[in-house]
């Protein structure tokens, strides 16, 4: 399995953001072809100091072709669209193989 | 379901990196006591520009309360040992419930 890992930092205003990215954004996420799961987890601390992240959401797919193929769909650029509108400044997005 | 999250950036020698990290640190991981699921990722890249991390590390645990007496028992404290002798400059560690 391999997963795309969307990191985001802290919003300034939590409550709208939330509002927008469970609202809006994961139904669009949802759509990515192929998508096998997405898992959203909200941050809650650290072991030490404080946790700079807000919320972090991985969505797994078969195989990087599976991955690359959803992103460059009509559904993947409305994310990455829908991204940009709300989250360009908070968000890192990467990606890895499940070891 | 909560969740320890460890992310990796990219150390100076890979290759001794994770010949500790698989060798050693993962076995000790594995006792944390009540652990449900690890989860180890390589990082392979970014859909924009490069990923700035090289591994992350998922553990699932049933509650906050199972992860803090994990992170506070003596195995929990070989974990954290460990990561100081061969990891802290290159690690972030952040807590989250899984949404």
């Amino acid at each position: 399995m391999v997963k795309l890992i969307a990191l985001y930092r802290k919003p300034t205003d939590p409550e709208d953001f939330e509002k927008h990215y469970f609202g809006v954004h994961i139904p669009l996420v949802k759509k990515y072809p192929d998508l096998r799961k997405v898992e959203v987890t909200r941050v809650t601390g650290a072991p030490i100091g404080e946790a700079k992240f807000h919320l972090m959401a991985e969505m797994y797919f078969d195989s990087k072709d599976a991955m690359d193929a959803a992103l460059a769909s009509a559904e993947g650029k409305a994310v990455t669209r829908d991204i940009l509108s709300f989250a360009a400044d908070v968000i890192t997005v990467f990606h890895g193989e499940v070891a």
